[in-house]
C-alpha cells in the first residue's frame, strides 16, 4: 500500500457469460449468445478495466455444467457451452492493459506442467496480470470426460491440490528473475546459474522441470482460492492471496474472515497477505421500489425445471424432483462434491425455514452467494460494514445479468463508493499483485533454508 | 477454390522467436527477447497479415527445447523459454482478422478432453482460423514433466495419436451447427436432440462428453501433421489436412507427395483434401551475393558447441561430442524420437560426403528442411517448380531472423509470386479452412452409417 495509505475495497468481475442469474439469457437485456461473443467479453473487459476493477474472473467445468442431468432440463438454461477461460483470457489481455485476468482450473484433471506454463505464459502475455483460481473440481461429469467413472473422493482431491500447488509455484521459480542475459557478443543467452531444474518426486507427481517459460513478470500469477472446507481452508491458509468465498450473514461472514486469516501465523504469513473476497449478486436500482421490480422481473423468468435442477446440483447432485417442492428439503447423504457450499444451503433452509421452491427461487441467482436488492446506497452500507467489521476486503462482483447488472454496478454503486473512500479512482500499479496490494514472492531457490522450510 | 479457379500457393509463416537459424538471436538485427515479447509477435502477425499469408505456425515442445543437454551448452543457444501457443495464438486473435493461426500440441502427454475445447475456443474466438499441428513428441525431456522416466515408444505414440484424433473430432461434433436456439421467449437455449454425448471409450480413453463448447466455426479447426514415418503419413492419410514436411530434392518431394496423396483413396477422400506444404528456410538478397553474404554473416554466429548439440537432438539425443566433428558421421541405432527427421539427415550426410560439422553448419537453419539463399527470381523459381511439379500444394516459410527474414520474404518474394500469379492479392474467405481451399467437414452425427464408417 505504498502509494495508498488508506485501505481500500478490492473488486473482481465475476463474468459468466449471460451473468449469474440463471435466467439472464431470457432477460430482454441479457445477451443469450455471450458464451461464444468475443465482443460481448471483450465490451465487459473494457468497461471493467474503466471502473478500476482489480480483475476478471471466470469460473470453469472441465464438462459441460450440470452435467449429468438430462439433456431436455439441461437445454431449458444457458449452461451448454461457452468459451475456455484460459484462451479467452488470454485474447482479452490483447486489448486491456490494466484489469487482473484470473481462471479457474481445476488441479483434479489436469498436468501442473500444463498449467505452471499457461498460467505464466498468460503473465508474460498481460505484463504481469494473470489469476489462477484453484478449484478441485465438484463434478463427476468432469471425471467422465478423463476416464474415470467416479469423482475423485475429496479427501484425494485436496492431497492431491496440496502437491500440485508446490510443483506449480516450483516450476514458476525455474529461472531467477535476471536469468536471461541476452548476451549477443558473447553468446551468452542465459545464465545457467540462474535455471533451477525441479526434480519433484512426490506421491501424486514426478516432474522433472524446468518450465520452458521465463519466470511471471508477477513472481507467481496471484493464486486465488474458493474452498471454505476445513480442507480448503487450510490450503488457502498456506498458500491463497485470495479467497473468494459466499456468505450470507454479516457474522458468518466475520467468522471465516477470522478463522481463515487467523490460521496463516503458523505458516509464516501476514494477514494482509491473503485477501478475503465475499461473492456478492447486487441487484442495483435508483430507488428500493426500482430495484425490487428489477429483481421480480428475472426472478418471473426461471422455470421450475430448471430451478429445482439448480438447487439438485448445488447440494451434490441428488435428485429433487421426487420431492414435493413445497415441502422441506430433505435430508440427504454428505456430498462428495463442494462441502461448503451443500452445508450453506441446508443452513440457509433451516434458518428461515424454507420451502424446495422457495430455496431454489432464493439460490437462483446467486448461489448461496451474497444476494442485496437494493440502492447505491444500501448496497454500499452492506460492503462497507463487510469491509470495515472484519468480514471481506473486497468483494467479487457477481452481476445478474451481462453486460447490464454490471453497468448498473459500475455507474450507480461504485461512485457511492468512491465518495466514501473505499475504492480506488486510479489503478495503483500496473500488475494484479500490485493493485491487490500483494507482495512479489521471492524465488525459492534464492531462499535460505529456513525461509524455504516455512 | 469458388472465388478463384487457379490454383495458388499457400503459405505459412512459422515464427519461433528469434527466427529459425540457431544463431538467429545473436544477429545485429535479431530479437533475443523475442519468446517473451507480445508486441514482437504482433508485429509479425500483422505482417504476415497484411502480406495474405494463410496461417501463422508455431512449434511446441512441453519442455524445454532440447531438454536433457547440461545447461552451460542449453544456455548458448534462445530455445530455453518462450511463449505458450495456444495462449499466445489466442491473444493474437484479437489483434487480427484474417490470418489462421495454427499451434503444435502433442497428443502423448495432453488429454483429449482439454485440447478439443481449447482449439475450439480459439476457433470462436478468432472467428474460425485455428488450426492444430499434431504431433507424438520427439523429446525425451517432455515424458519426464509428465511422471515418466522415458519417452513412450514411437508405435505406442502412434497407436494413442489415431485414438486420441477420433474422440477430439468427437467431440468437436459434440454440437450441431444450428443447436443453439437461443429462445427467450420459450425458454429454450438449445435443442437437446441436436446434443450428441460421445460416450467414448477406447484403449486409451474413455471420454464421455459433449463438450462444452459450440461446434467451432469451421467445424473442425484445421487438422495439421508433420510426421513423416510410415504410421505418421498413414494417420495423415486418414485424417490430415495439411502435412508440414521436410524434403531437400525435388525428387523427394515429389515421391513424398504421391505417396501420402495416394494414401488418400482408401480413406475416402480426395486428394484436394490434403494440402502438402514443405518447410522452405529462405536467406532473400536482391542479389545471389546479397543473398550468400547474408547467410555467411549469421553462420558465423554458429558458436561450435550449439551447431553440435543441435545436431545431436536431430538424430534421436545421441551424443556426438566424442566424434571426431571433422570425420564422417558414426552409425547409430535407431532412434525413438522423430524418425523421419533421423533418416533424412543420414542420407542428406551421405549423399553429400558431409562431416560432423559440415552437416551442423548445413542444419543449423533449416534443421533439414529446404534451405535456399538465393535472389527473389531463384526461390519463387523453386517454389513455382515444387508447386507445378506435384512436390507441394503451399510452403511452410521459415525465416532465419525474426522480424527481418520475414520482412525480406515479404517484400522481395512474395510481389515475385503474384507477379506469376502465384499467390492470393486478397483473401478468399473469413476462416483458415476457406483460405486454404478445405470442405468444411460435416458433423459425424448427421451422417449416413455407411459414410460415417468411411
Amino acid at each position: 500500500m505504498s502509494q495508498n495509505q488508506k485501505r481500500q475495497i478490492k473488486l473482481g468481475a465475476f463474468i459468466p457469460a449471460t451473468g449469474h442469474h440463471v435466467a439472464a439469457w431470457r432477460h430482454p437485456e441479457g445477451q443469450a449468445d455471450g458464451g461464444h461473443s468475443f465482443e460481448h467479453y471483450k465490451r465487459i473487459a473494457l468497461a471493467a478495466e474503466a471502473a478500476k476493477f482489480d480483475m476478471l474472473f471466470l469460473a470453469d467445468s472441465a464438462a459441460v455444467w450440470g452435467g449429468g442431468k438430462d439433456e431436455e432440463t439441461l437445454s431449458l438454461s444457458a449452461r451448454g457451452a461457452h468459451f475456455e477461460p484460459i484462451t479467452l483470457l488470454s485474447a482479452l489481455s490483447a486489448v486491456t492493459t490494466n484489469i487482473g485476468l484470473t481462471a479457474t482450473v481445476t488441479t483434479t484433471y489436469n498436468e501442473p506442467y500444463h498449467l505452471a506454463r499457461k498460467f505464466a505464459s498468460l503473465d508474460h502475455l498481460s505484463g504481469g496480470r494473470a489469476g489462477w483460481n484453484l478449484v478441485t473440481s465438484a463434478n463427476q461429469a468432469e471425471a467422465q470426460n478423463f476416464g474415470l467413472d467416479e469423482h475423485v473422493a475429496h479427501a484425494n482431491r485436496y492431497e492431491r491440490a496440496e502437491e500440485f500447488i508446490d510443483v506449480v509455484t516450483g516450476l514458476w521459480d525455474s529461472w531467477e528473475d535476471d536469468a536471461f542475459l541476452h548476451d549477443q557478443e558473447a553468446g551468452r543467452f542465459f545464465d545457467p546459474d540462474k535455471l533451477h531444474t525441479l526434480h519433484h518426486k512426490g506421491k501424486h507427481f514426478k516432474v522433472r522441470g524446468p518450465l520452458n517459460v521465463a519466470r511471471p513478470v508477477q513472481g507467481h500469477p496471484v493464486k486465488v482460492q474458493a474452498g471454505s472446507s476445513d480442507p480448503g481452508k487450510e490450503l488457502a491458509a498456506r498458500t491463497a492471496e485470495v479467497i473468494f468465498t459466499a456468505h450470507q450473514t454479516t457474522a458468518d461472514a466475520q467468522a471465516f474472515y477470522a478463522d481463515v486469516k487467523g490460521r496463516l501465523v503458523k505458516y509464516g504469513r501476514h494477514p494482509d497477505e491473503l485477501k478475503i473476497m465475499p461473492g456478492i449478486f447486487p441487484v442495483v436500482g435508483r430507488t428500493q421500489d426500482e430495484a425490487e421490480d428489477k429483481f421480480a422481473k428475472i426472478q418471473d423468468l426461471i422455470q421450475p425445471a430448471v430451478g429445482l435442477s439448480l438447487l439438485s446440483s448445488m447440494i451434490g447432485g441428488f435428485d429433487l424432483t421426487q420431492y414435493d417442492p413445497d415441502g422441506p428439503l430433505p435430508e440427504l447423504p454428505p456430498s462428495n462434491g463442494g462441502k461448503s457450499r451443500q452445508v450453506l444451503l441446508f443452513e440457509l433452509a433451516r434458518r428461515e425455514n424454507l420451502t424446495i421452491r422457495q430455496l431454489y427461487l432464493r439460490i437462483a441467482g446467486a448461489r448461496g452467494h451474497k444476494q442485496i436488492v437494493g440502492t447505491p446506497t444500501s448496497i454500499a452500507d452492506l460492503l462497507e460494514e463487510w469491509f470495515t467489521q472484519g468480514a471481506a476486503d473486497g468483494f467479487n462482483i457477481m452481476p445478474p445479468v451481462l453486460p447490464v447488472s454490471l453497468t448498473d454496478f459500475i455507474e450507480l454503486v461504485i461512485p457511492e463508493l468512491r465518495r466514501r473512500g473505499l475504492f480506488r479512482t486510479e489503478y495503483e500499479g500496473r500488475t494484479l499483485r500490485e493493485n491487490l496490494g500483494l507482495q512479489r514472492p521471492i524465488n525459492r531457490n534464492l531462499l535460505q533454508p529456513q525461509e524455504a522450510a516455512a
